[in-house]
């Protein structure tokens, strides 16, 4: 069973990079050494690109492989924005560069589970990771959680995650800002979930999407950064949420230098690496986040207090991300859940099915309370009055 | 067992694209709907970006999550390019959009294999393949084969491919263009692979990659193309090589619309989907393709005549791709394979193993002839000489 330290068989079996084991001679011999090895062309593209020339002239390698890890530069940019904003210590060794969390995501499962191996899903979760699992052909054990603690923040979390405990279970998936319930977790909820990480010697794969999105002034912690716990955890960032650009696909992990090296060997064999442009495109906006996260934050705790004021169905208010997640249950009024959705659309208002959540939250709905702008979001409260008030 | 037109198992657990199940209601309802279901913001980048302003203006989410199929437009182009080109009759439903060739080609193999399922891998082969196999579980059977078409063009593929069935051979990986030898398989021989491939029932993994880098006049034929063999073959393309964006990450594969809906639960689970930037990026380079491809190719031509005319070695003059591959057992005198290697790099030229890139390849090396700027590859040529001739 490959509890921390050990991988998955399937990594274990496979090459790293082939030119790996060239690295140290060819970066001694500088640009005297002229590089026959890989399939790449001297050429820019012979074509008309939207990108700014002083860009592509300051970054000349920006259509060629970059190293499977990640461009230097910006596995440098991102440690300094972790050792700085969250309180890790770590360097550019301790960074793999991924096509977006999602890819982050699967690429540790793969890495760590065997067949038939067991990873404790808290819930309600992202709905593609219980699949990540099933691609890893093992098995999630949910656990509802995030929901529990906003109805008992002091739940025992060592005594009642143990319940769900075999001598198959290997991992651990956290998730804090949690998307979909908003709730973030605070330091003596964490401290107790690596407590019983560490005791069971459990890998921790910590969904850090929400990383800078949280309202009220509350603290966002990384696991990874609580004692003893940085070796046993993969940490998971991306550019989606807090720089606004999805559309990229562009995220990292960080965990250390060894395990970089494990999740690298299926990060190739997925997609070799994100794309060099992206990360050059990113080096910037890492510097200057400062520039708009807080004020990202605060425009979007005001749509939050938006939909809180003006829905006219109780709900609880997230800590952070940008989702409500409630139960509809006494919203039917004779309707089928089911039936509700449908009105709902046929209204003009989308809404994500909580069943895709995890199991148990079938009769929950989440929204998104960022996706539209704020005068579409305005006419969307009404429509979800119409339909659930 | 798999065989065509079956799916793995894991693909076969898996649900679809969480929202996919109101897609038609939601178009139907236009720009009236309000999105409340999808986790995403509604501002653009609150940062520099170094993109053209009018092109963001044309494309405002160019930032956002796209379809997990691609882009509707990129999706449409490409189908275009394919019908008008290689002679597919395809449109946007036959096309998924990945991270590169590399991650068509692993979303492709976890989607066909079960454990312990072998496939057959037509050698010398792309580094990364049989690693993909292997994070399947499944079995790479590899097969000696471009290599043995230059020596042998009248070979009976039938009767030898034939040789390494078993009953668990579920798929077929094909590469022509084919990396690293350059072999481009003729009309004659690629019928032979498709008749062997139809009558038993495998599925063919058709890397195009270098499509539309061939020499010499010579014609690149698709075997998804061949007759009756369309539904039984998924064609993978890339923007990595004849587009000279590696670092884009960006491809395409090509399948009947079933196989592509299964596909992409195996991709959405890697990567959710390939950048939206990069697929609106590469619209209109697609519809240009013709003001430089053939350009290209007459230039890597040259590129590859040069090295065929300098070197002092024996060398198979390539027929597509850009790259030599050759056995240097004839010279060593007196040194081993890894001390020529090392001489090499001790040289100032760096070469890739041909171990690599199958077993029975372990005395070859791979060289690419277009990865440095041609006063460059000049140089590279006087090394080679000097270790090797």
């Amino acid at each position: 069973m490959p509890k921390f330290p050990q991988f998955a068989e399937r990594v274990n079996r496979l090459p790293g990079s082939v030119f790996e084991k060239f690295r140290s001679k060819m970066k001694e011999k500088g640009s005297y050494m002229i590089h026959l090895h890989i399939g790449d062309t001297y050429m820019h593209p012979k074509y008309d690109l939207p990108i700014n020339p002083d860009f592509t002239q300051k970054r000349p390698y920006f259509n060629r492989y970059c190293s499977t890890f990640g461009v230097e530069r910006f596995r440098r940019v991102v440690s300094d924005k972790l050792n700085r904003d969250n309180g890790f210590s770590v360097d550019a060794d301790h960074i793999l560069a991924t096509s977006g969390a999602t890819n982050a995501l699967s690429a540790s499962v793969i890495s760590l589970l065997n067949p038939g191996e067991e990873l404790l899903v808290l819930t309600p979760c992202w709905p593609f990771f219980p699949g990540m699992v099933e691609m890893a052909d093992a098995t999630g054990v949910q656990i509802p959680f995030y929901t529990e603690l906003y109805d008992n923040p002091d739940l025992n979390i060592k005594n009642y995650l143990g319940k769900f405990l075999t001598q198959n279970t290997v991992a651990l998936y956290l998730n804090t800002p949690n998307n979909p319930s908003g709730k973030v977790l605070d330091r003596h909820q964490l401290l107790q979930v690596a407590d019983f990480a560490r005791n069971h010697k459990l890998w921790i794969i910590s969904d850090e999407a929400y990383d800078g999105l949280v309202f009220d002034g509350r603290e966002h912690i990384c696991v990874g950064t609580l004692p003893e716990m940085h070796r046993q955890t993969i940490s998971i960032f991306t550019f989606s949420k807090s720089f606004m650009f999805a559309g990229l696909r562009l995220g990292y992990l960080a965990a250390d230098p060894d395990v970089v090296k494990m999740i690298n060997k299926a990060l190739v064999h997925q997609l070799y690496s994100p794309s060099t442009l992206s990360q050059y495109m990113m080096v910037e906006p890492v510097k200057q986040r400062y520039n708009w996260i807080p004020w990202l934050c605060e425009e979007y705790q005001k749509l939050r207090d938006m939909f809180v004021d003006r829905l006219k169905i109780p709900v609880v208010s997230p800590e952070g991300t940008y989702f409500f997640f409630f139960p509809i249950k006494n919203c039917l009024r004779g309707r089928t859940y089911w039936e509700v959705i449908d009105q709902l659309m046929d209204e003009g208002v989308s809404v994500a099915p909580g069943g895709d959540f995890g199991q148990g939250f079938e009769d929950f709905i989440r929204i998104c309370f960022t996706g539209e702008p704020p005068e579409r979001l305005n006419n969307a409260v009404e429509r979800l009055n119409r339909v659930l008030a």
